[in-house]
């Protein structure tokens, strides 16, 4: 029996997104751009899907885009606020040092063009001050991005009222939302957020399939150039099984929530509950403010390396961060950034659950992490 | 019946290549990036797509990237190319009027940047003349960029002269090969290309797969930023389906190609013979250098839109020109380009085959285009 654990890193495909899928892969192939009947259908869905996507984030269809995934959606998001900050002579950036390389990257690149980039101490439970974010603007700052929830150590971030400051400041607001998208409420009508990025892959839907949502008048930029898809703002064909597989398991995933959360909440609880039983282990991650499924858990003097190696092993799915890092070998700044020291960075391990993970689930992954511990100890 | 016969718009996914994706939607759905072995499965699905599509194309498998589709991969490749020449103070870019508007707006928004953009004459053929770029390139030339194929016309332009006389002069070379994958032979190991842009759903592969060929030590940079995927060219969780499925697509393509080219070139000029047989219908592009299913004919005075929906009541499934521009109500840029009046670019029809389509489609397409110029009329 295997137990997949490491839904951060990508979830399985749902059934219901599957079926969803599967006819836009045989008779309903067309390009949405023809003028023909293929076309008008597979135009048709994309809009269904769009409509679908945005009625459960609280958005607008017109504020909807679809790209291939939640890295593209990210630095679209992150370049438009650059170029109109830009044209204004505002080139001051305000961020985490927590946010995935998609946002430290982007702003990476930025630097080099001039920008100047404001990283927000995070403390030791790994959530920004919303107070930090009202003190750090200044009249050229151009955009503020911060996570809507870590993938690493799950921590959800006070985005509601990062949101309200941007706004009073009139000042563009990024939220990198992959991680939450499906797992926990977003709803844009009432968060002031200008941009969202989600991606399809982490809540049961298909890769290839990113949303960015961009407020109505936001400055939008092209980064793929083109055709006139997606309203101007994103050139190339449709992938349209990917769209529609992600509106089902957006929809499905929304529908589901409530039950889901406290499912999931409740399973990771008693996961954590059971870790830190193991002398030595350590919560990585203000322990009330997580995702639903996140259990981060550092076994200092151990690497977290070989304690993945050895559950795999065991058929349990899990890994020691972001699955994106995961070549890397050096500690992971998430964690030294909420003061963690190397070995502790270097003992971590992820273990990302959901709803479809039983309470059998976590009592095999306690005992055999415990039973890996005290092996490589 | 429907006959389908816009496969230059996009084309039906082939079993083979679906047989090969459905795996990756169900069991074998973990992340390349992750340690376990989910993980190791996706990822060496990933290399085992990535070498056979650099067998079909005669590449290494370090020169292959993959993108989301034909527009990132033509991009990537364009703005790479120009953030190398700006480092070398190379500002100048020579290309064709005929080229897809993924190429020309890169190039318009790089002529925003201050690049200067030469565009060489096609004749009434719609061909590029090798000694034209020759001429045309100058000491701070950046970048060629000519495509394979044309998407409208289907005219097969001299990329393996061009080649030769880029390398000669030391200037890169992109090719925007996605009509030719698949369709006619590619060998890099011939063609003198640094860059070479493909798309999956053009050769019955999966929507949301491109390819970007980019020779060994060719400058390469991100135009989507995060973690170190595609060996750091190309940032997001690889959509693993979508490449097996691109992967599978294009070998047996590549198997079937001389068979396929024949047929599908003898239908193409039965069709062409029984459409040029309509009184006042001219055909646009060269007769005998284009793709083997193209044919591209006008019929001046006649909407070709009115012509393509009423052979859609038909159930015959044509374009007027490029899908990406079936919006615009304006002439198509290529048909001007060759010297075509308005009249005549307004009346065109471009009917792609594939080797799926028999003698009996071409001639049912053949009647139904007569009768419908006659009622037009």
């Amino acid at each position: 029996m295997e137990i997949y654990a490491d839904n951060g890193a990508t979830t399985r495909l749902s059934r219901t997104a599957y079926d969803a899928m599967l006819p836009f892969f045989g008779a309903d192939f067309g390009n949405p751009s023809s003028i023909h009947s293929f076309g008008v259908k597979a135009s048709e869905a994309l809009s269904g899907a769009r409509r679908t996507i945005a009625g459960c984030l609280g958005a607008g269809e017109d504020e909807i885009y679809f790209t291939s995934g939640g890295s593209e959606s990210i630095t679209q998001a992150i370049m438009s606020a650059a170029e109109y900050g830009t044209g204004l002579g505002k080139r001051h950036i305000v961020t985490s040092p927590i946010e995935h390389h998609a946002v430290l990257n982007t702003l990476e690149r930025l630097k080099k063009q001039g920008f100047e980039i404001t990283k927000l101490p995070v403390g030791t439970r790994g959530i920004v001050d919303p107070e930090s974010v009202r003190n750090a603007l200044r009249d050229d700052t151009a955009l503020v991005s911060v996570m809507f929830a870590n993938n690493e150590i799950g921590t959800v971030q006070p985005v509601r009222e990062i949101g309200r400051i941007c706004a009073e400041h009139g000042v563009l607001f990024h939220t990198d939302a992959v991680q939450a998208a499906g797992h926990i409420e977003i709803d844009l009508e009432d968060l002031r957020a200008d941009y969202l990025s989600a991606s399809a892959h982490k809540f049961h839907g298909p890769k290839g399939a990113g949303i960015l949502f961009a407020r109505r008048n936001t400055p939008l930029t092209e980064i793929i150039f083109g055709g006139p898809q997606e309203r101007g703002a994103r050139a190339g064909t449709e992938n349209v099984p990917a769209v529609v597989g992600c509106a089902a398991a957006l929809r499905e995933a929304c529908s589901n929530m409530e039950k889901n959360v406290r499912a999931v909440t409740a399973l990771r609880e008693k996961l954590i509950d059971g870790l830190l039983d193991i002398p030595g282990a350590v919560l990585n991650g203000d322990r009330q403010k997580r995702l639903p499924g996140n259990a981060n858990v550092s076994f200092p003097g151990i690497s977290g390396e070989s304690l993945a190696i050895l559950l795999d092993l065991k058929g349990i799915k899990v890994s020691t961060g972001s699955a994106c890092n995961s070549v890397s070998t050096e500690p992971s700044y998430v964690l030294t950034a909420i003061g963690r020291s190397v070995d502790e960075a270097l003992g971590s391990l992820r273990i990302t659950l959901d709803e479809t993970n039983t309470d059998e689930d976590a009592d095999q992954i306690i005992r055999a992490v415990r039973e890996a511990v005290i092996k490589l100890r």
